[in-house]
């Protein structure tokens, strides 16, 4: 099996965003494709993920007025002409050999928000030097305090709005489907970010101690480093990755701006409820005002107003944005965001909500069941 | 593949109303077919309108006196002999060249409400003339009230008895199956209806505006717009389209005569909850004296008792009365309408329940869940 | 296809009561086969019925003392060994040369119940002269009172010991299966019971009268019938086909002595709910003592122990009957018997259930959907 | 086709536990895996084990300290490393020449329970012998008093720590697939713990009594029997077997030290509600503190996970026990509990749990339906 090389235009099958999936399996690599489409474990979650749109299903209103329409939200600070992002996939440079220069500046052509990975195949700088779009940087914690600090004063610096802490995945599971398939990261393209930062201190473990959970977990972050994190940063902290409505109470009531409802799109915790079943039990919790953002599974526009409906005020778009990125480049993303944001405009317009604020409970009837 | 041309005589082998669905397909080219068969987006709604049935099921009451036993219904002025109408299909021409004129003689021979669309390939007037059928008028709102109000007049003076005003549909959203078999309607088959109409003027949108809620829905009927229908019209007012009990009471309380619950057969917004499951919420809203039609994946004369059971005062057919026109004209439209009204009363019959007022909720168990 | 001629030995490779079902494919002519395994309509009732089983799960006992057990019922005055009955199955010649006299035959030697049918092969009293089974007569009303009374009068006289008066079925509806594959009763196999009653009077309808709901319903029994019968018999009266608790209620009001939940195994109308979703409602509605039967999609011993624990005191077994009956004759009935005996009481020994009492609704979790 | 014979390593494609059931399939003939795999009746208990868990989802916690993570339980007086137990699999010699020796050597070799078989191909001393795993023995009453005395004492000499009496099949239901594959236990491979029994006696049946209610059943435990044990052991009872409440709560009360929820794998009755959908029905009757084990359907340490928060201290393993067995001796079952216990630690890692006793129903959403 041939891989096609990206393409510079449009395929003219391209009827909407959801059909950049099954296209990006002719332009990327098996053991790639593996990596990028795969969950972890038995992939119950990446499935719950989107499965759990067909529980829920929109009643529309008729006859309202458009004149004012509009998609626009203020989230945590930034402004954004619709409430889609792109969520922060890293390594982009398996992709596409323009990798995140590709996506940042098609975000930058269709007003969405991006959101830059820690773990990006180019410079965040060089990032945030290339795109006009509304821009947040991932953090990962780093095993050394020092490097993220480190981390968070060059996004500060290069002019990221907000920084959004990734928090899901104190340990990497690893992608079945990804293992049979032999992918490796190339050694040639390590995480441009990190590069200047000495390895991890070598853990010892004593006797009767776990590779899992004394070894590996001994740099996970935890509470404090959270609230250290709040202590440090100038820009506005997001909290990615809580499914639990007691951790979204916590992470607000110690000073997060905002939560990303997410699963790491069925890659962390094989087993862990759907986001979008997730989505009104934090909402709940919440409160009708907390910034709360959400991925997994979004494939269409449809998919956006049901996450928006179920509690979220905008959502991240993580495969989506790797498959257009490896058929077309910037061009098949910018594509894919204009056809997700026209298909959620037509939702909204048969659904009969002018603004994101009418797009409520009421609008949706079921609900995702896990 | 080859198109057979339309018979002259019922098949032997269609033993039900629902059997004229897979015959339909030899005798309508796969454009149309797709066309016709088709729902919007990923025909989640399309398909939820046919399984909300299977959540239903009837518990049947014994030994019922049936010597007075009736199909008969009035609703909004009308009286019908059997809570049975056909939809209001538009571009019947391209399923049979005798067009409206075939079905609208089979409504009449068989005692079923006709509802003529807007879009129909022959002239309202003629298709009055043609039938005895009771007789209603579907109307889409054009972007000139003149228009509207000249297609109004037209149906009050042909002797239309009440006018349909569809509102679910102020952008029509694509069919994927129809988009991707190429469909294109024939630009010798313009609706006829609207002939004399001025193209609508073209919409200027200011930067940062969208072409779906600024420019499409710039045209669309609003709240103000069903007021002065009703304010013009001589006939009864029925709505079609509702989906949401808060949308159903206002248009009560505006002064509308009846509801049709419908998504549009799945051509509107993909996603929205099937028609049956949405009924029982309208019944509870409404009371239970309102006019309620309802479309949405009727199929047999037991789906019909299931509606009926579910809300409905009568049902509007729409694909099937496609698929028997394109078999075998007013000969088949006819012969399904008599299989439908046989399997409703073979279904009353063995549900023991001699009139339609007795079939109610109480006549089944389970709900469709969404 | 070639049909193999009815065994004299029981095959080897029967394991259970329910391979008969796929065994009996080889045995019966396909008409026969689509007429006897079909259901009416969509076969939505008979599917749900099979169904309904998957739905309820047993929680078993442990450690119950069983020196005492028995599978013994007492049941509207007839006294059986075990919970089941051979239901009244019709024109049993067609399944084998030795019709109702070899199932009648397999029911006395294990001890079954069995339950002669209005249109059975075989003339009633013949039946009752082979067998010294507990037997009960199924009952059709006539179009003629004075038949009913005659079958009623001679059905007291063969020695039945109560009447199964069936009434779900006012039409009878046809079966798809069946027409596709062009079944018909044979001429020369006419119900021998029925001989001597003359055709039914010719309904005239008046202008605007249906056939189904004034034509063959003119013939359909009615409450007052009912009333009639209990006044007139001799015998126990068994309502067959109740499904509302309504109905049941009333039966039990104007004193028929038990009631079979059943709606002809999906064979009346399709659409109504499985008897197992059913039982539990008509349970509640009746009290703990009164007579409640079931058959529907029994197949198995842990079948027979759902339904009892679902409300049952018995069932009664139509299709693998006859497909035991076409496989060998009395000898295929009486192991299919013997076979749903040992899975019973395999299932009481596991669930811990010494007595038919001790099978109550604490014995299982779950319900029947629908 | 051919039976391969067990590997002396780990095959390089086993990247999970359960890829130990499919590579199995090598190395066990057909007849010996149709009765390790299959299950009692059509098999619906032994589906219901597994699909239950595809109906509970975790809700991870985020950011917890696990600097003193443990998966050390304390469990009816035994001390366990983790929650996972070798479930009593007898006749091990069908697996694997070594037989018990292996798998008892696996355990000691992971930290891991081993739960010896009254019917184990060595016996029970040469497995004590064999293992420094914390082990326990598991109990067939036999049919004379003085032989289940017998096994007890040689047990309490031989070190078990506790008396594991299984009481779920008073009489031993047959597995279709086994007797379809005609699977037959090998005349020269008795169980050794028993060879010195004298056989059961005779029983006489009266005329009318059953083989399975008054044969079989003769022989099988009852309560008093149960009172009779835990009245002559000097080791921890712990009961296996229960799915109802109510007989775990009387076995608590007289003086049961632990319970184990259980369907047997699927092998006694079969239509028995799963173990997961049971485990909360017991928690909440037998309270938070009361030790409950459970096996059925465990193919994971996700599994393990979502065992524990539906109420389980433990689980038992059995068929994967068998499989990795099959596949490579002691070295397989090793490996396949290593990769269990990294699994579970891998999930308590994620869902943000550093100790069993965090694991509780809030860290799930959802239930097992049946």
């Amino acid at each position: 099996m041939t891989v096609l090389p990206p393409l510079d235009r449009i395929p003219a099958d391209i009827l909407s965003a959801a059909d950049y999936e099954q296209r990006a399996a002719d332009h990327i690599s098996p053991p790639t494709l593996a990596w990028l489409a795969g969950g972890s474990g038995t992939e119950q979650t990446l499935r719950a993920n989107r499965h759990a749109f067909d529980d829920v299903r929109i009643q529309p209103r008729l006859l309202n007025d458009f004149s004012t329409a509009s998609t626009r939200v203020e989230l945590c600070g930034t402004s954004l002409e619709h409430p889609i992002l792109l969520a922060p996939l890293g390594h982009q440079r398996l992709l596409h050999s323009d990798a995140e220069s590709a996506s940042a500046r098609a975000a930058a052509a269709t007003g969405c928000g991006f959101v830059s990975s820690t773990l990006s195949s180019l410079s965040l700088e060089d990032i945030a030097d290339i795109t006009v779009a509304p821009k947040w940087f991932q953090l990962y914690f780093q095993p050394r305090r020092s490097d993220t600090l480190a981390l968070l004063r060059r996004a500060e610096a290069a002019g990221y709005q907000a920084i959004v802490v990734t928090l899901d995945t104190p340990v990497q599971p690893l992608s079945r489907r990804a293992q049979v398939a032999d992918f490796r990261f190339p050694s040639d393209l390590p995480p441009t970010n990190l590069s200047g930062f000495a390895p991890p201190e070598q853990v010892t473990l004593e006797p009767g101690q776990s590779i899992v959970l004394h070894g590996m977990m001994s740099e996970a972050p935890r509470w404090s480093d959270l609230a250290w994190l709040l202590e440090h940063s100038r820009l506005p902290i997001i909290a990615k990755g809580a499914l639990h409505p007691g951790d979204a109470l916590k992470m607000r009531d110690l000073g997060v701006t905002g939560v990303v409802v997410s699963n790491h799109g069925g890659r962390a915790l094989d087993g862990s409820a759907s986001t979008l079943a997730a989505l009104p039990r934090l909402r709940a919790a919440l409160g009708a005002d907390y910034p709360l953002l959400m991925d997994g599974g979004i494939r269409s526009g449809t998919d956006i107003f049901k996450a928006l409906a179920c509690g979220a005020d905008a959502v991240l778009v993580g495969r989506l944005q790797g498959y257009a990125l490896a058929v077309a480049g910037a061009l098949g993303v910018a594509h894919m965001l204009k056809l997700l944001r026209d298909e959620l405009e037509l939702c909204m317009a048969l659904a009969g909500t002018p603004a994101l604020a009418d797009i409520t409970a009421d609008c949706v009837t079921g609900e995702a069941r896990c």
